[in-house]
């Protein structure tokens, strides 16, 4: 579709990783092409030993019968020097109608998403134009019907598609709270055939991810215009159970409250520093 | 409680139902004192036909054995000219903390809320600061846990306690999306014993009841800013079935959204004359 991506090289099966490793270098990242998430299903490759573990791992056999012919299990990725990542949530309906929520500013923690600030700070109307092109062409590609996110990388000011999430997306939970329709609205609503709501974002939001453990409700619910959502799910380390949502009128108010999140929060996991540093207007980078 | 109500006296049963219209006069209301709602459980006695008709229908008897022993299962209500309903809905946690939200003006027909536009337009604060102490006697009073609703006649600039909903009310649906905390939200934060929810509005809202039909889903959902509400309730001529709920910035453009609904809303039983009356700030009557 003409998207830029990261380099890449198709790796069929483990036969084919070594090849490929000589091919782009390290450090790369192996990835399967479905179904990953949360890190899962993706190897950061530094070494020789990373390549020999990743090897006798990567999926072959079985899970080739359910992909295309023309497609591989896996590729490599040579690895980007992004400055950011966000992702963009687009919905379109049956009818044809799109329509694009403001671009978010996504941190990572050992593979999984722990913090989005949306809209992204310090956006500029040329990245979130490239940002909503990049989506048409995937969904009129596809011709998809309902909400479908891409997570893009920023560098030097351009943008590289890293995974497209064919559904409501964990970076749109803040559309909850802070935009004039919910992205779980607008996937209903296109998937109904009605018109699409607006997509507006009221105010500034963070979206905070409970992950392996959840705080005392009592110490969220205190914090003025903190929303607290629980899925009732069992804890386990790494399982999203939940999460909050902090509203501000500006970003230097979201900060502030960011700043002031009781002692559960101020764990590095949750990577309040880079968020804060976003709101304020620093540079900042997303490790990942 | 101190609490001002329309003048009133208690009915014991059908045979105290001529001794009290003999002392109020005509017109009057008999209501039951408990379960009312829509309508139900009231009669508006303007001629002797209707105190006939009503002394047959009202309860008695049976009844009378869930009442305490000092309420009447009736009363009989002169009848108030008031220049219009609001209701205020008050939160109390468990720990005693109380929160109002702002009050609401309310437009019925047929006994049965139609309209509710919140914020109150042209509320003063000293109205506002008079409900806020009526819901709070209540509440403390009753050691209430949880969201309670009641109705006043505003008269004169004076209030008059109506009825009192001990839930969540109908004339608060419009907090879903109007305020940062929903009533729904902050019952449950009440009776789990959690701190309560900011109430305040977030620009203006009018919430229009769905009341024995519904509309074209798609005629609502292309208006910006509607949020369509369906309960999956089987239509019944009287039956809630759902709301919509309109919003804006200002009063100004909440007049303009309403004055714009398709043709479906546009029935004088949907109150849209009073409500953009009100909304423009003209005196608005009403209608029992």
């Amino acid at each position: 579709l003409g998207i830029a991506t990261a380099e890449f090289v198709p790796v069929q099966g483990p036969d084919e990783l070594a090849g490929a490793v000589k091919k782009l270098g390290l450090p790369a990242i192996l990835k399967t092409c479905r179904m990953g998430y949360d890190g899962k299903g993706q190897w950061l490759l530094r070494t020789a030993d990373d390549v020999a573990r990743a090897k006798s791992q990567m999926p072959e056999g079985l899970q080739r019968t359910t992909y295309a012919s023309d497609e591989a299990p896996c590729v490599l990725e040579r690895m980007v020097a992004f400055s950011r990542e966000l992702s963009i949530l687009a919905v379109r309906s049956r009818a044809g109608e799109i329509v694009f929520y403001p671009p978010v500013e996504n941190h990572h923690r050992e593979g999984i998403l722990r913090l989005s600030l949306a809209p992204a700070p310090q956006l500029n109307a040329k990245t979130q134009t490239a940002a909503e092109d990049i989506a048409r062409r995937v969904l009129e590609a596809l011709d998809y019907v309902g909400v479908l996110a891409i997570e893009l990388f920023e560098c030097d000011g351009k943008l590289l598609a890293n995974e497209m999430a064919p559904r409501v997306h964990n970076s749109g939970h803040w559309t909850i709270e802070g935009a004039v329709t919910s992205q779980f609205e607008n996937h209903l609503r296109a998937v109904c055939g009605f018109p699409l709501g607006s997509t507006v974002a009221i105010g500034h939001s963070a979206m905070l991810n409970l992950i392996g453990d959840v705080p005392n409700p009592a110490e969220v619910l205190c914090i003025p215009d903190a929303h607290l959502h629980l899925y009732g799910k069992s804890p386990r380390p790494g399982r999203k159970l939940g999460h909050v949502t902090l509203h501000a009128g500006s970003n230097k108010l979201l900060a502030e409250r960011l700043a002031d999140l009781p002692a559960f929060f101020q764990r590095p996991i949750f990577c309040l520093d880079s968020a804060l540093k976003a709101c304020s207007g620093s540079a900042s980078a997303s490790a990942l």
